[in-house]
């Protein structure tokens, strides 16, 4: 079996953890797709916060109380940094991730595509699972925001990192999301794909720019395998992160419902088949796709690699077969 | 009264503290004109040896023990950059260093001279004197050596920090000298000198590379300013450093006399008018120039001041007054 996983960063590569031991447990292969929105170009460094999380997480380095970054990491490179006035101070530029992105920056600048340069940085790693980017490409969230009285575009980091999401906020745009295509390896990986999971990300700044790329978007909806998202919201509130105040922009409804209708069903142009939601939200219907109630929290490994068989179960053998459906409206 | 240095680092540095004592005391502005020889970039970072050791020394930041980079450095970066197999792994990167590399680097990106990004650098570290490089063209010491039964060239950084000086060596070159010209200052610094000083750094790859800028040698060489050199050899051993490895290789004699002969006289074509050598070597004979014979060895700032005091004297105020000339040969 071949699974391909859409994912951002922190939420998604705990989820990735349990898709590993699931995919261990039968024999699968695993691909994950992840999203690059949020990288972005800090004093020379080319910094991807969603790759880095998934590879420091399915590497064993990952810090488990901060979420994202090293564990045991150090921070004399930003305190310098913040010495010379260098700006931005406001990003967590730890030492060892320093040197990730040193290794990466150097390797971009002699022309290593990132999907080059991400299989690179893996083989210290060995995360288990094949890591794509979503694209090779530019591709950068940009937020549309009030700050200080003026109407401006600030990188998606600037907005998360700095301001928290708490300014006026009107849209987020995928810069070069037009020119972007998938990188190398992504089509193959779908196309090729027995089922497509969307991991429980937020949809807004880690599912949308993936998706963004419209080669890669199309191959997953017109794609042969089926495709099941997991919620990333339960009993109206973000597991984590601030999908809450991203789907707000975008006048979704903050719940499991919310996000699967955002999403849509496949019939209708939309990306579904299956749409996983915890027992909380049993109740929530998304038209045209089976929808199919579990515990959602990942609180370890077991738990979430159960939750990935239960996704996994929900897309096959045949989509149709599926237990409930949502009512169209 | 406005004095010049040409120096290298980390004994130039200890010189240029003795240099800005003098100059408070007598109310002197002084420009020092770095060696750029020693920049190399690694790991995407750009690297400026010299101007570093120069800005961390005067600035009360260099590592005492050690002699270059900062004190209290940590070395987090090296270590994961090895993690990663990146090379070189033999260059000592500490933490702290890679900020100021990381700002560097930027500001060169964005189109800044070195120059200009020494500056900038500076105005954290305050060194109580102007530090321009010598160019802000690139201009690379390279060492044509035996490795491996190859003749090959490499950087001078390999040469030095990871064999040591210590494989058979053919020759010094400086990559980039011809079409270099002086750094943004340096012409004007040296035409309105009243004295050029030569600091005790090594001849072959500190002092050379500066004077390999054509222009820039013209201006000392054929300037109104007396120029004096104070010998890095006392009594036939280097301060500090390799010089020995790098006299060899030219076949100059090891000696306050071989390096005064190396510089040479202005009437004939060369730099000096004064050189001032360590009591030990009082004897040693220049042709054409004066020379005097002072405690060299910079103990503390104190002792290294009377040093200069004693250079800036057989400097002036004529040239021509000063008390013993070598005999010409």
């Amino acid at each position: 079996m071949r699974i391909v996983v859409l994912t951002g960063g922190i939420g998604g590569a705990r989820f990735l953890v349990g898709v590993r031991a699931y995919a261990r447990s039968v024999g699968a292969e695993v691909t994950a797709v992840v999203n690059v929105g949020d990288d972005v170009r800090m004093h020379g460094l080319q910094i991807c916060p969603d790759l880095d999380s998934v590879m420091y997480t399915l590497g064993g380095a990952a810090d488990p109380e901060r979420g994202w970054g090293r564990v045991g990491e150090t921070w004399v490179v930003k305190e310098e940094l913040a010495r010379y006035g260098a700006e931005p101070s406001w990003f967590g530029l730890g030492d060892k991730d320093t040197a990730t992105h040193l290794v990466r920056t150097t390797m971009l600048n002699a022309g290593y595509p990132l999907s080059a340069v991400t299989a690179a940085l893996c083989e210290r790693w060995q995360p288990g699972l094949a890591m794509l980017p979503a694209t090779d490409d530019r591709l950068e969230t940009h937020v549309v925001v009030d700050v200080d009285g003026e109407r401006k575009a600030i990188h998606f980091q600037e907005w998360w990192v700095r301001y928290r999401g708490d300014v006026p906020t009107h849209r987020f745009v995928f810069v070069g999301a037009d020119a972007a295509k998938p990188a190398a390896g992504v089509l193959e990986a779908i196309g090729s794909a027995d089922v497509v999971l969307i991991a429980p990300s937020n949809p807004v700044v880690s599912i949308a720019p993936i998706l963004a790329v419209s080669a890669l978007r199309e191959a997953v909806a017109g794609g042969p395998a089926p495709v099941v998202g997991v919620s990333p919201i339960i009993g109206g509130s973000p597991v984590r992160g601030m999908a809450d105040r991203c789907l707000a922009t975008l006048g979704v409804e903050v719940s499991a419902a919310g996000v699967g209708r955002l999403y849509g069903a496949r019939a209708d142009g939309g990306l579904l088949d299956g749409w996983l939601v915890d027992d909380t939200d049993a109740g929530a219907a998304v038209p045209g796709v089976t929808t199919r109630a579990v515990p959602l929290w990942m609180t370890d490994e077991t738990a979430t690699a159960k939750m990935v068989e239960e996704a996994i179960d929900l897309a096959g053998p045949r989509t149709g077969d599926a237990e409930r459906r949502g009512e169209a409206e």
